[in-house]
């Protein structure tokens, strides 16, 4: 702890905000249990799948004589998956909770993800290794990853792990298919008599794992006061300098919080929702027919700069675009040595073009050349074309700039385009976690503790009441099985923890609606800055837009 | 202002500190000057080009009567290329200046940088408007532009606008080229009696203008702090992750002064620093085989992950790429006609091969196929090649991972590499200014008005001690001439304000040097996390380690 910043020190001395009922002694915090509870969904199916965890209650503590409160309990943690801020405080708020139970307890952190507990690679934390990364961003504590946690023989190592180091609870921070992982988990020790409980805690930037009990993943508001932070201030460039349009892709896998939260925070001149989209079954032309109306009309008004926000799912959402990547990864694994053959760029995308649909070929030769080398060059191991990895932004800058040539030939457009691209994602993940995301999660981490000092398993942490001051917050857990329904996962239908996209109903989307055609012509933006951590609390611990918006 | 950020709420309360001298009444700020100066070279050449304001004393600001406190003087500001944070808190210090001397003296604002005075396009500064600005990023308020005023004519113009306008000084915020203009600027006006007096304050993100005067440009703190807070981020998410080596261009055009302070503050594997490159005249196969050896030795510790820092000029530095590139302007030039003949990519790169020296099309065969794209077919409009917006950062990951593939097949490399790429530049050069370039700005402003009041002209605004509290700075003013030697500019010898480099023997790169090979191999990675206005003056008042370690 030699060499630190002179905020990290800082931040070490944060004492991270409880709701009022965690404060006490464990001793004087109850839980209460509510009536018997039934998945979102397919009830039959889940039911059947989770023979000893379906149908548990929702829990919640309040003050009152918790008979449990010393016992002895070791617990494993597991981060998995992308990281987010705040991780590490959901270990100190367990670590103090375990403590505070009983000095004895003991917590263990899995390395690397869920192979940690596969692999039986693990680390005891003492009191100076926790000190060390109290309210600091990453995971680098322990260490991620993105292994699956899903099958009878992992299940069995996973028991091999617990058993051998005397662990009595696994506690997995993670999104919605490591918390569906964590609900299997659950079933299955509870099936087996192991002994073991396993509760999850609701980790991603992406926004995506929220219903009507669970109000955010923790890390969306971190990432996204950053990510804003920087939109903000290239806003503020675009304005002062007058010439580019900047394209800016935000991290957020599938769903378009993120983009729909900082557009809320920073007001920007066009934000892309991939769910609307869909839901209008746009096609890629089109998309880029709305980005010109604006940059045509920003120009009348002598405006020839804009920032424009880009989701990083947006392809998967155009159909046609789906349509012909699906379209590639048949062709190029099924005619892979004919493909062979086509010796050089040009006459590799005549290949593609003359053995395509209509509609595939039509939508691949309309792309710009450099998205067409990625969609033929830029293949995972198995073939496939890596969505994640198309430069959408590009992509759109390139397509808007030919349609604005052919506008400026027709002499329709006499303004000047200049498009500069971005994409953030790693820039967010691993910030410091603001006040917001440092308390929720010490919160989380403390809630997840007592659920487990009440023996309670396939639970989620849950904290509830966010748009309040810490004080009022409210703490429980809710049953994993509850957020569940079937779908289609690899051709199978599985019992999984569903996927919030933004809701074209919701507020926060309405709020983005009724105010974009402004945004998008004047220049309204407005500019968050760096996130504070010291300072009036109207700064300092204000949480999302998307969240206050949702609570009203 | 409606609609603002909570942030930029708060931060128009900030009351920017001032060098005690400066707190005091104008009437007790009197002027001391010292003795002739001379250029830093070519002193006969210099002097004879500037007749009037050549060997103008030093001006320092001290206690003592001033006689002229409240004299009229009208003022006409300009905001000269490319934003730096602070900008705004100059003309916040200059018009606070002016309304203390004098309630009837006024402010003017020329829009669009140089442009504005020329074209006669202005703006009055009230309080109001004023207030809109204090302590905000950007160049918004009156926007900047790149024109260069530098001809008879454009003086003239110059002369026009101000005297319609009865305005008796100009102040130009900006860079060592734009100050140059402003000396030879002030000498016009001198030697043809304009009564009009010019003064400069420095300005620029990129930290090349500075000298044995000027500690440091304004905007280099923040930017650099804002750039810092993102790499520090990116290595917690790659040393989580521990899958990633993340290779981050900056901005900063030709010096490296970014580069290395942002190493300084986060502690990298690896970087880059241009004038290095050049000094010992590396050619760009044997820059990717040190970062290949980096990687090679962290991948042998079972670190399969990383953080490089590349300055945006590199390619400029690297002896061969610049004759690569000579010799592909010309050719694309003189032989435009039978380049258009090739037809295809691969066609224009067997074209170029043919034409080329043998130096020059080894090097183009070896680089990866998207930069021989874009050196082939990104071209400005006088047909060079755009070497600023070449991908510095995707060659370097492309060219590393082919020679690790090599090594690899020699059985010579085990790990993995898996490169991501990032430019960092917009996102710094318009965040709220730290408390540092607030203050800084602010005491610039405001001196820039006393020298003014003073009736001198052709200097730069001075505030040094830099390191110490604010109370204890020392502002003045510095001839501009003395700054100044003879060199070669598009074929003419032009007296120019110096640019600074990275010097090899400065104490900033000696610090670098003695801790590089550590932080290549072990991960020493710090995080500043987000600039802070707001809590302990350890965390909100620092300046760079540049600066520290230079006056040292």
């Amino acid at each position: 702890m030699a060499n630190l910043s002179p905020l990290q020190k800082l931040r070490y001395e944060y004492q991270p905000k409880l709701p009022t009922v965690l404060k006490g002694d464990v001793k004087n915090i109850t839980v209460e249990l509510g009536s018997p509870t039934e998945s979102i969904a397919n009830q039959a199916e889940v039911k059947d799948l989770f023979k000893k965890t379906y149908g548990l209650p929702v829990a919640k503590f309040v003050e009152g004589t918790n008979e449990n409160a010393g016992k002895v309990i070791n617990v494993g943690v597991i981060l998995s998956g992308g990281q987010a801020p705040g991780g590490h405080n959901v270990i100190a708020g367990i670590y103090d909770g375990v403590k505070n139970g009983n000095k004895d307890s003991k917590v263990f952190g899995f390395k690397g993800g869920p192979a940690g507990i596969m692999n039986g690679n693990l680390v005891e934390i003492t009191p100076e290794f926790m000190d060390e990364y109290r309210n600091t961003g990453g995971f680098d504590m322990i260490g991620s990853g993105r292994d699956k946690l899903e099958s009878t023989e992992q299940f069995e190592m996973a028991k091999a792990t617990c058993e051998k180091n005397n662990i009595t609870s696994v506690i997995i921070i993670g999104g919605d298919d490591s918390n569906t992982n964590g609900a299997v988990l659950a079933e299955y020790f509870a099936a087996n008599n192991a002994g073991i409980t396993v509760v999850g805690c609701p980790k991603t930037i992406d926004g995506d794992l929220k219903n009507e009990h669970i109000e955010t993943s923790f890390g969306f508001d971190t990432a996204c006061k950053t990510y804003s932070e920087l939109i903000g201030n290239i806003q503020r460039d675009a304005n002062s300098a007058k010439k580019y349009w900047h394209f800016i892709k935000l991290m957020g896998r599938s769903a378009s919080h993120i983009g729909l939260e900082c557009a809320l925070q920073t007001q920007p001149n066009i934000c892309i929702i991939s769910e609307e989209i869909e839901a209008k079954a746009q096609t890629l032309d089109s998309v880029v027919d709305d980005i010109v109306d604006v940059v045509v009309k920003r120009s009348q008004n002598g405006d020839n700069f804009g920032v424009a926000l880009i989701p990083e799912g947006l392809i998967e959402f155009i159909p046609e675009m789906n349509v012909l990547i699906s379209e590639l990864n048949n062709l190029l694994a099924i005619e892979a040595e004919s493909f062979a053959k086509a010796v050089g760029f040009d006459e590799q995308v005549k290949w593609i073009i003359s053995k395509t649909t209509k509609a595939a070929s039509d939508v691949f030769a309309s792309l710009p050349k450099g998205i067409q080398a990625q969609l033929l060059m830029d293949r995972d191991p198995h073939g496939n074309v890596q969505v994640s990895r198309i430069e959408t932004e590009k992509l759109l800058i390139e397509m808007v700039d030919k349609k604005l040539n052919d506008l400026k030939a027709a002499g329709k457009f006499s303004g000047s385009f200049n498009g500069l691209n971005h994409f953030f994602g790693y820039e967010g993940r691993c910030a410091f976690p603001s006040n917001f995301d440092a308390d929720y999660c010490y919160s989380l981490g403390y809630t997840a503790f007592l659920l487990m000092n009440q023996g309670l398993t396939g639970y989620i942490s849950n904290v509830k009441n966010l748009d309040k001051p810490a004080t009022e917050w409210v703490a429980g857990g809710v049953p994993l099985t509850m957020m569940m329904n079937m779908e289609q996962r690899h051709g199978h239908l599985k019992p999984v923890i569903k996927k919030a996209l933004v809701e074209l109903d919701g507020a926060p989307f309405k709020e983005f609606k009724a105010n974009r055609d402004e945004w998008a012509v004047n220049t309204s933006y407005l500019f968050p800055g760096a996130i504070q951590y010291y300072g009036p609390s109207e700064v300092c611990d204000l949480t999302t837009r998307t969240l206050a918006l949702e609570k009203k």
